[in-house]
């Protein structure tokens, strides 16, 4: 008989708000044998318009070479078909407003063509305002507050993981509907430029917001010593800020990625200069791989989560979330 | 009381099947005014993929500005809605390939974006096939066979009204769904570049096509002297060919440009060599601008065409086939 955390698992919608891995169709497959619902997958980091939509040509072909694992998500729709469907629904996502380039009119084309969250920034300043690697953060620029405003109209969650804080309480003050740190940590546990305070977290929330829970290791307390249950810990940390019905799963895997990708990721546009070092990553005890995501029940219920927290925090928050402003 | 042709065109479907005219409110509300229920309109003729997507983002915002005249058609049902709100649905088309660039992804790309029908080539080789005013036409490339299964896959309508003959017969028997001339005229008729044989009109309507008449006065018999019942004696030359089934119009529309635009599209790539001279456009009397398109109703009932013919031969043959292509 199953234990009382793998049923609520296998019951429940489970999203994970941030996925940059190494796309392949054995990663599919995992994500798929693993029980996750959705994932916001990363398909442009660094990337211009053109490259981007390379990008989701290479994802349409990916749709219809593994169908019997992944499909594409426009709609929280799609997502309750994909968990009936027992497939991974794939959000394709941008980490940056890189690829809008200078064109609003890019906003809705790329909304068109699947993509249905966007980090305003990535790291350093672009057009629209500016990212948490940056000196100075001068917040929104005048094109960034058309940006969110062409956002919110198409129906795209504005992500301010990445973002610097003055930037991101512009767009969290710009924004008709909610924005979401994704994947982000708590600087209360650990002081780091990528991690948000207790005054930001709540900041998000009480404006109706969202924060997605990262487990990426240099931006926890205990590094690559880290376990499952260091990871509830920090949820627990945000829960216990901003409540349980605005906090989710945004774990940040980056499965199958070698030394070229870390080094593209952390210079500014790909190829300047350096930002941060990460070290060797090694994820969580317990949670190291996709292929680990049941555990996370697990844990949860270790941690004494009732069934209702646990199914919340698994998927039900991020869907509530996705339904305001993707078909609000 | 009304006559019996306005009676029913009124009440009919009306499809062009080609207008690449100078975009503007006004001309949206002309065809609007005019009872013109869906048209091909170009978005598209030397364009690379980049510059293609920036017209199709203009027609999105123009979408906005004037949606109390015009909608974006992608489906059949788009255009049988847009007849019930009096407005003009508008089908996204390319009259080259050039905006695929060597990218097969693109053709998904670029139909999800909403872009319905598609012409292989504009008048001269291009890396799909060849056109009509290239000396040689060796037929359809490899990456062309390419080309047209993928738009068979996503359904987009496959135009060789440019396309050179061998390239067309290539494409006319490689598609598994009816292609189309969505604008020329016979040879039988006058000798042109741009004119098909009898031949070639029997060859693709045996192959389950489709004939769109065109009236552009440099390939009528008598060119600016041609009146709207010359247009009407040309589909019925047609017609007397390959039955009223698989013929419609599609005018050809120039309206609002001026010598620099004719300069454009007559050099092979905007500004190559000069491949034809058309001289002063005067569409045939009695059809000289958009505004005019019901008295076409009233020609084909002169020239003795039954309610069944007339209403087939305005929209009914479109409709049927933009189905058979699109959703079958």
């Amino acid at each position: 008989m199953k234990d009382s955390a793998t049923r609520i698992y296998e019951s429940s919608i489970v999203v994970d708000g941030l996925i940059i891995s190494k796309w392949s169709g054995e990663l599919f497959s995992e994500m798929q044998q693993a029980g996750l619902t959705a994932a916001n997958c990363t398909c442009s980091v660094w990337e211009n318009f053109t490259d981007t939509v390379g990008n989701i040509a290479q994802w349409n072909s990916w749709f219809r070479e593994y169908s019997d694992h992944i499909v594409k998500a426009e709609s929280v729709a799609d997502i309750r078909q994909a968990k009936a469907d027992g497939k991974t629904a794939i959000i394709l996502g941008m980490q940056n407003t890189s690829a809008f380039e200078d064109r609003i009119g890019y906003v809705e084309v790329l909304k068109t063509l699947g993509v249905g969250i966007v980090q305003m920034t990535y790291n350093t300043q672009n057009w629209v305002g500016s990212g948490c690697y940056e000196s100075r953060d001068s917040g929104l620029s005048d094109f960034g507050r058309e940006v969110v405003a062409e956002m919110n109209r198409v129906g795209m969650l504005c992500d301010l993981s990445h973002v610097g804080p003055r930037t991101s309480r512009d767009v969290i003050d710009e924004s008709s509907v909610p924005v979401a740190y994704s994947h982000c940590l708590p600087s209360g546990l650990k002081a780091h430029p990528r991690n948000k305070s207790d005054e930001e977290l709540r900041y998000i929330v009480d404006k109706g917001g969202f924060v997605g829970v990262t487990m990426f290791p240099p931006f926890l307390a205990r590094g690559t010593n880290s376990t499952i249950s260091d990871y509830v810990d920090a949820m627990d940390y945000v829960i216990n800020l901003v409540g349980e019905d605005a906090v989710g799963i945004g774990t940040d895997f980056t499965q199958g990625y070698d030394t070229e990708f870390f080094d593209w990721i952390t210079h500014d546009k790909g190829f300047g200069r350096k930002l941060t070092s990460f070290g060797e990553i090694v994820n969580p005890e317990g949670f190291r791989q996709l292929r680990d995501f049941p555990n996370i029940a697990d844990a949860m219920a270790q941690a004494g989560w009732t069934e209702t927290k646990i199914e919340k925090v698994l998927g039900l928050n991020w869907i509530n979330l996705l339904d305001r402003v993707w078909d609000g």
